[in-house]
């Protein structure tokens, strides 16, 4: 008998991991309806025509295909295995469909596909696993939820407010500390265009993103070595070398960006952006970044990324404006903004952080210890009586040893056990112990439903 | 440009639908709460090793196999395309990883991985999509939800009772008036027994399924074909055409099944199910019916099943007592009894009969009009506050036309929109205006928030 086990990269969740993961997901859906977010579903499963290209050639191999069903074996020919032939191109004839990659994709394909049913603009948040055939380890999985939120269909950046008000109040509710970062991709085709080096822009991006690990002289060599001229790099250098304040680094990229009206218009997007934000007084600080790169080919305005502040981990959350989602289901003009939390990096900050709320892993409140089958009748009718209140009530199945019922409760974190003997039944009474106090007491049934509802 | 699709037999879920089953399943987790049931999660993704061979030849064949990653075609030899080959064979070799086709084999995978973590008897509860590849068709998804509640490690009865329990309080919050049927495979057995034809027990059990389609006369001219004598056939006469209360039929199998030790034993563990029922007084009907037979080769105690009564569909719940479920994966001896609600026919029922409560469905509280920059700045801040009181507030992103805005209301259904102008940001006050009765009248913000908090 072969041992069970699960594919590398995916998870079995216990109940208590359950109660953490549906504090994150309750939290974040609480707040997304607060905003008049509105949930969608899609299914699993995609036409590998609507997933294939979207994700760039890494992507494309990192999806998970689904085998046709039936005789799919009468598609492929002997030809078909030779050495010249990719596993990509085999793999299209006996497989149509894949396993979702993320949910930006099948939600640009929902837009299209329901467009005369929404109203726009259409806000939408949806919360399911993603699957990606990555290298499995530590902190990354192959099966990963993801919690997206956008609104399509609206160019204002009142958007672009609100999203940065949703992750302050997640964070705040989640009592994590973090540093929001916001840039501007415009700002970032300003920089390449004042550097003279427009169609470099991905190098120079790249090359920005790491100043942290690797310093200026290193960022300024690299630039170097991808030909972008002396004159430009030096250009360059009151930019990358930005600091102070927001606002001081908003008037010194005015300056800069003076001759490119992409810059500018960047700059005032942010300035815009910044003005609200101060009007509402966020409890975390907000920062503009011009390192923040992410998904450069991807977005067309706003880039947004979160950090915790006391724990060393990558990005918790990111997001951003793109202009033209639906575009490649051929349903141009509809610009879109959104946010992505990342539950399972928050679910490790919490648990490192030891932040999740105790009353969050609310499990059965009391259990019955079972005597036998005269006290089992006795107590069926009184357990109706406390689950009519709300009371998460068990009572053991079997007639075990004492020691086993309370082990159980002990294991299950049941704060309360019932003990219903011969005694208890003559005096109409139940005897309640408290397994934290080790305490024992009487009570009618009307004052146990008193006492067991006061404590949710 | 293709026009987006999505695979047959799977659905996008809209912010309604979204709602609506979340009604469902909130309500479902919560009784199973209040029953002292904790909720797991598995991977969407199992090995195939853990599916295959557990749901029968026809099961195999509906699985859904992922494609493994890489190079797969490398396994694959032009000899395997040959005609001889079957298309299971070849897959076997490029597939590695399935979709779980119920939470059931996950969850007996679960226990037996998780044995020393397990505190027994283990209560849990699944809610979980599954995947099948069977012909799509009106009501039947390639996609669909199961909520399983399931107690593995006790023999006792009192878990087939709470399970009655848990699903007549379903029902009973759904409103749906259901008809709840018990039988157990032991009587089945025992009649199979007296019979004289004991390994004939399927061919006995498919015709008496049969008894509500085609009549008494017709299953035994099955019975006879099937080889089955006919003094066997006389014999089952008094148990197929049973009738009467559930007290009558058990003293009429008492009597037919007396030389039957496992026949008594079945209609002992009714009779011990239904004393306890009628001391709980159930909301629903509970009917043995002899002619229940499903997942023959699966249960080994009660078997339960539930059929709406104002609606035409087929079973909307089921579920029974299997003895040897973690057996399959080298873990003897773990008995276990467990139900399954089938959200996708109840979702079906509570819409044809018109169920599905008004408040639940509760989306966006208030839409602010959006008159510009202006009236934006000012209106911001009282979007926090109403959000801080819990309610779901928006402001229109944009400052289009009034009746824009309005139409967006309405579609969205959102019950009140507030307009802040000119005038109103003089006075301090909102105009607030009711989209069910068209009227309107001031509030300060104090009594905006205490009119919608009421609301809630």
């Amino acid at each position: 008998m072969q041992k069970p086990s699960i594919p590398k990269g995916t998870r079995d969740f216990s109940p208590e991991e359950m109660a953490k993961r549906n504090y994150i997901f309750e939290t974040i859906k609480e707040v997304y309806h607060l905003y008049g977010f509105r949930q969608i579903e899609t299914p699993a499963m995609e036409n590998l025509s609507t997933l294939m290209g979207k994700y760039g050639e890494e992507g494309d191999k990192l999806l998970f295909k689904i085998l046709n069903s039936g005789d799919f074996l009468s598609n492929l020919e002997p030809s078909d295995l030779s050495e010249d032939v990719s596993a990509a191109k085999a793999a299209a004839k006996i497989a149509e469909k894949g396993l979702r990659y993320d949910l930006t994709v099948p939600f640009a394909r929902y837009v299209v596909m329901h467009r005369n049913e929404i109203t726009f603009p259409f806000r939408r948040f949806q919360i399911q696993p993603v699957w990606r055939a990555d290298k499995p380890q530590k902190g990354r999985y192959r099966e990963f939820f993801q919690c997206d939120a956008d609104i399509v269909g609206s160019d204002s950046l009142l958007n672009e407010v609100e999203l940065l008000q949703i992750i302050d109040e997640v964070f705040s509710r989640f009592r994590i500390r973090v540093l929001i970062k916001l840039n501007n991709r415009k700002i970032l085709s300003g920089i390449a265009e004042i550097m003279g080096e427009g169609d470099k822009i991905t190098d120079i991006t790249v090359a920005i993103d790491k100043l942290d690990k690797i310093g200026i002289e290193k960022v300024n060599e690299e630039l170097l070595a991808k030909g972008i001229s002396q004159e430009a790099v030096d250009t360059l250098q009151p930019i990358i070398g930005l600091h102070g304040t927001n606002d001081e680094k908003i008037a010194t990229l005015k300056n800069v960006l003076a001759s490119s009206a992409t810059g500018l218009k960047g700059v005032e997007e942010l300035e815009t952006i910044l003005a609200d934000m101060q009007r509402l007084s966020l409890r975390n600080e907000l920062e503009l970044d011009l390192t923040l790169a992410r998904g450069l080919n991807y977005y067309t305005g706003a880039i947004i990324e979160v950090k915790a502040l006391d724990v060393q981990i990558g990005s918790i959350t990111g997001g951003g404006r793109y202009d033209n989602l639906t575009g490649i289901f051929g349903l141009p003009g509809v610009s879109g903004v959104g946010i992505s939390f990342g539950a399972d990096r928050i679910f490790d900050v919490l648990n490192q952080l030891d932040l999740f709320p105790e009353d969050y892993t609310r499990g059965t409140d009391i259990l019955f210890v079972n005597f036998g089958e005269r006290e089992q009748a006795y107590i069926l009718p009184i357990l109706s009586e406390l689950r009519k209140n709300g009371i998460r009530t068990e009572i053991y199945p079997d007639a075990a040893k004492m020691k086993k019922q309370m082990t159980y409760a002990d294991n299950n974190r049941i704060p309360y056990v019932a003990i219903v003997g011969e005694d208890e039944m003559a005096a109409d009474k139940i005897a309640l112990k408290d397994m934290k106090s080790g305490e024992q007491a009487l009570f009618t049934i009307r004052q146990l439903i008193d006492k067991l509802i006061t404590k949710n």
